[in-house]
């Protein structure tokens, strides 16, 4: 397209359109037309190898074609119909999601995205234990809506603190310790003991529910040491409170398994989901719900719901997205695509490069950390970050950058030798700028 | 279909979806395939007069080629990119939407449904004010999230009772007057009073926002008398408070108007839509942003958003409901519905038929207030409103049914004919229920 197109896409958008988490008039937002798998490009035709995902949703990568051609079908049928009624798209998509829940679980309430996922799954625990308090981590996003945006620990929560039954624990990030601990062994003891002091103090027979990220994902991809779920799982069951793991960037492959909770021995009581089940395709999200909780609500009414809940639109979606993931192999993928390239590269990046503090990750879901000085891990300054992310667009690549850390985060069908690109662009941006400082 | 394909999807609904605002162990949903129209069909082939719009979202009818058309052609270029980007789709979908917007709104907030736009302009006028309280209605709905839900007037609210800092008046419904009043005027007075004098106690330099439906939908389609909402503005602007409507029911043609507040002389600071702006096709809502608090967030971040913001493909499905809307006079025939066909029918069924208390409404938004008695107005049991839905559905025909209401909202393109025998048939089934007592 001309750069005249290009021009009035960026007025339209600077005139009208008000942005998510931003100060208005501080934009600069790029005008995207298009994609292709792991692409995106902008009006102008330039293309950008995606390693943001977006924002961490787009598992399958962009335009999967047997997603996009289940949608167009599915709108020739039947886009929208209310919750009320029975719906075979809904009833096969709920039936794919179950195949990768973990056992016991029966049911699918459907959202329209990790948000209200949450909001429900949190509603689901208050009734189910007829308790009040959720307790959640510091490092966390929950989402936007009322209860969500409480849940959450990052700055995100401050500004709008109108929920109420919210309390928040450290969870295990053994590099910025609040431990005194120095083992991945101690950090976790230690953080199961703050955790179940909280508890202890706060009253366990107030607390409905313990609800977190199964990897913590925008407060750094904080994978937790292998005896923490399994710890929190212990304590749920001593102290009577419902377990939810909120799998809305974690799940559906971006670990390199179907579930992040599928590597911990784990059984949580409530999955909230969203994001990589359709890819965003079309908004959507979700609770899987084990039978108890399940069952808590066959004679009582359960007080929640909303207009779009199981859309058929969105259903197709998920039906088609994760039986392309299924034949596709895209989770073998993302795993393969963890272990061959983008761990060992971000290895090798960390080794020569003093401004990687850490790098942790798994899959196609990675965090690098960037501190000013190895010793006293101070994180780099923001403009630092600006310079990276500068570097990095103007070498065609779209990272994903969060606080001090570049995640590299690209789609689970991500090549080989599309991850070693942006491996190799990312290394050679924190080379340059390490060298100027 | 088989009889044998609708077990099946009656299978799977009842084995693994968990539905909204329900018992689980109670449901009997029916398995709808498809739809045309005013028209859905099971999958037995069996064809219904959809009265009900769904939940009264499908404005434009069901599957109209259009809008189908548009979302098949947006999900072939993107379906979804982030919302820190700008994009072509998005920027006209907003430029659509603040066509039909009152003089001096300059911004619009995407969201994915009608909750979280509430929760997002509760947001904006909490931030805008640095002040903390929000009254609403006791009569009225406003989504199931955190916020949303406690702003909620009805039964819906009392589970859900974790957000802080929401308080709630009644407003006018002469039929069952709070305010022992006897003309439109009165009550009218009397309710502004009301609204007043709980700003006065409450300290009004501690209301952040009063957020009303401007025509209560769920509540029983409570058209307010003329004066009202001038009046609320009045003291919105004597006291500083922020005023937003919420159209996410009422707005996009339903009145037969572009938004319902176009019959009010009244100007509000924000305003809440989402089904009817795209029929739910796709799921997508918003905030409509005055310009003073638009620029409010100019400088200062913005403490809210969505992945699934401005998502392209919703918004395709906007501009293409909103210009198959403009282009057929979509508007005009609800408005004119209202005129010749619902407003004078329902007259005359509640003229014969003891029944009924009182019929309110305008455009395609009608409810029918039945009572067991015309003198005391108690309301018909929960039985008698079971044997109308009944009833009308042995007739091929979807009823809306709320409390001791029928409500008549078929989609804005209903053709007198099938309005007619709408009305026909719900007249017949009153008769034969009130000739049955």
């Amino acid at each position: 397209m001309s750069s005249h197109e290009d021009d009035t896409t960026l007025q339209l958008d600077r005139a009208h359109v008000f942005h998510s988490w931003s100060a208005q008039a501080h934009l600069s937002p790029m005008a995207i037309a298009g994609g292709s798998g792991s692409h995106v490009w902008d009006e102008s035709g330039r293309r950008y190898l995606d390693l943001s995902s977006q924002l961490v949703n787009t598992n399958i990568g962009h335009q999967h074609p047997k997603v996009v051609a289940a949608i167009q079908e599915q709108a020739a049928v039947l886009t929208t119909i209310a919750p009320a009624t029975a719906n075979r798209t809904r009833g096969e998509a709920a039936e794919r999601i179950l195949a990768h829940a973990p056992d016991g679980f029966s049911k699918i309430f459907f959202t329209n995205a990790g948000a209200d996922a949450n909001e429900n799954a949190i509603r689901m625990a208050r009734l189910h234990t007829g308790r009040d308090k959720v307790v959640s981590a510091y490092r966390s996003y929950h989402g936007n809506t009322g209860a969500a945006v409480v849940a959450t620990g990052d700055w995100r929560r401050l500004p709008n603190e109108y929920a109420r039954g919210h309390l928040h624990v450290f969870g295990p990030y053994l590099y910025r310790t609040e431990f005194w601990a120095s083992t991945p062994e101690e950090e976790c003891e230690r953080a199961l003991h703050h955790l179940e002091r909280i508890l202890q103090v706060e009253g366990p027979d107030t607390v409905a529910a313990i609800l977190l990220e199964t990897i913590p994902g925008t407060a750094g991809v904080l994978v937790p040491p292998p005896g923490y779920l399994p710890g929190v799982r212990a304590l749920a069951d001593r102290y009577g409170i419902v377990l939810i793991l909120d799998e809305v960037m974690a799940g559906f492959g971006r670990t390199g398994a179907w579930l992040a909770l599928d590597h911990y021995d784990v059984r949580p009581d409530l999955v909230t989901f969203a994001k990589g089940v359709n890819s965003g395709y079309v908004p959507a999200g979700g609770v899987m719900i084990s039978e108890p909780i399940a069952k808590s609500f066959d004679d009582r009414v359960f007080p929640g719901g909303l207009t779009y809940s199981g859309h058929p639109l969105a259903m197709a979606a998920i039906v088609a997205t994760l039986d392309a993931m299924t034949e596709e192999k895209v989770v073998e993928n993302a795993a393969a695509i963890g272990t061959d390239v983008l761990g060992p590269g971000l290895a090798a990046i960390a080794e020569r490069n003093a401004l990687v503090g850490e790098v942790r990750g798994l899959g196609v879901f990675w965090a690098v950390e960037l501190v000013a000085d190895q010793e006293s891990r101070t994180p780099v300054s923001p403009a630092i970050m600006g310079r990276i992310k500068a570097g990095m667009l103007a070498r065609d690549v779209l990272p994903f950058v969060a606080d001090n850390r570049v995640h590299v985060v690209p789609p689970c069908i991500v090549t080989p030798d599309e991850a070693a690109l942006g491996l190799e662009v990312l290394g050679t941006v924190l080379d340059e700028v390490a060298a100027a400082l």
